[in-house]
């Protein structure tokens, strides 16, 4: 088009595509670019802040490391990784939650029963439930990868004074679906604040934590993956997940139980004579 | 927000704000932020296609250097830089159009008549015309920032056997206006193409020319700056311009003149004997 306006440029770029380009491709780039279109006429966005997005753009690449990817993170305080999360959370199934960057692929193996948190001081915390379909009925053998922070906030991927693969665990339920385990609390951190990200939270007056969680990630034969994350529902920043990954599903009750009643059948049953907390959390799995 | 949802995780978004945030920033973050999220539902974007995007961000990233930025090329695909220069382009000046990653900051000086081509070969391109107010009375001593590509269609900081600053210069435009220059026709070129742009742009099914053009700065005392392009109206790209640069106002004709008719007044005056093109170029600048 020889006569590009701020009115007609969206169409323009939409007819700019060639005739055999994959639809479902032309669809996506075609609603950005016109989105983007509408975000920068609306605001009136000037040459300097044009700038200043793209110098941002440019500080998310130099920081960008394979250990830590800026443009996650943008995605993430944007709301952006969390809607993904949602529009594709099957109806009636567990909610989906951010994934996170501290995954690894090769958690130690742990039976049920077993104590997660190993040397490490803390009440304990038993956590258990089953995996379950949408009709409350067991999903029997389904694998639970499960991991979340140690007692000083780090995950042990960015501590190195922690064990190896220290609150990593990967966990078979067995035939009624049933999982347990001991470990401590997860405990509250922030998003790394020294690249554009952490600018734009300190500009937009917004803090860099996230509530408490535990991650997990179930898949079981027949049903789709659950990625998700839980939360205990006195977290100070339950109202306030800088990336947005609190639904209403996921929050549990740590439950405080007397002493003396920690019960059998746990690795470290007979050795836990204090006050401990209790969760009970069942997930369900929509079949593929 | 305990329970962000697909529809409201925007207003979740700009709940999120401190209260003496800078309220431009505020708007264009919550803007910005509600576009993205509304692009995402509409396409119903899968964690697949979401990682693929970030992959690209990675790779824009990775080959950023202080010489090649492939945001703003990326953005210049999008049309999202041609979009803020057509936004903050003042009524009844020159349109703007794009800057390009080509100019430089230290151009040499050339007097009225010199001739920018040097050594170069090809047919001669007598360039002229006025800087003018917008009722058309004359700027005088405006300084016109000048670019363009050699023969070989590469920029001199591209091309490490073009002389040093080969088609650029600096030009004081006289009392009334006038600046004039002899140079060869711009050719047409290409953006890099092996990048992440490159890769959209061959998976739309779109090529990477741009059409042939003459950059231009101009900048006078009381006027507001103006960055331009102007482009012959017989130029193969004009249509579709691969960065979206091309306004009905910047398109001029380079006239073909017979032989034996060159003007006086120039560098190279009494050596053309043979045909040459001639264009006349006037330029509208706002005051501030």
């Amino acid at each position: 088009m020889r006569n590009v306006t701020p009115d007609n440029i969206s169409e323009v770029f939409a007819g700019y595509f060639g005739d055999d380009t994959d639809p479902r491709f032309k669809e996506i780039m075609s609603a950005l670019a016109r989105h983007l279109h509408e975000f920068t006429r609306e605001v009136s966005l000037t040459h300097d802040e044009w700038r200043a997005a793209l110098k941002a753009m440019e500080w998310a690449g130099n920081i960008t490391t394979p250990e830590r990817n800026e443009f996650v993170l943008l995605s993430d305080v944007l709301g952006l990784s969390s809607l993904v999360d949602m529009i594709n959370s099957p109806d009636g199934a567990t909610s989906s939650s951010v994934l996170g960057p501290f995954h690894v692929s090769d958690a130690p193996p742990m039976q049920i029963g077993d104590d997660m948190k190993r040397h490490y001081p803390g009440e304990v915390l038993l956590v258990q439930g089953r995996v379950q379909d949408l009709d409350g009925n067991p999903v029997p053998f389904s694998k639970l990868d499960i991991w979340q922070t140690a007692p000083n906030g780090l995950y042990s991927s960015q501590d190195p004074e922690q064990d190896i693969m220290s609150f990593h665990g990967l966990m078979t339920a067995d035939e009624n679906g049933y999982y347990g385990f001991t470990t401590v609390r997860p405990v509250v951190y922030t998003v790394p604040t020294d690249g554009p990200v952490g600018s734009i939270l300190n500009a937009a007056g917004r803090h860099p934590w996230r509530p408490s969680h535990l991650h997990f990630i179930i898949k079981a034969d027949g049903y789709r993956d659950l990625v998700t994350e839980v939360f205990p529902d006195d977290d100070p920043y339950l109202d306030q997940d800088t990336v947005f990954g609190v639904r209403e599903d996921l929050v549990m009750c740590y439950e405080q139980k007397p002493s003396g009643t920690f019960p059998e059948g746990f690795a470290i049953s007979g050795k836990v004579n204090e006050a401990y907390l209790a969760v009970n959390f069942d997930f369900k799995l929509v079949a593929k």
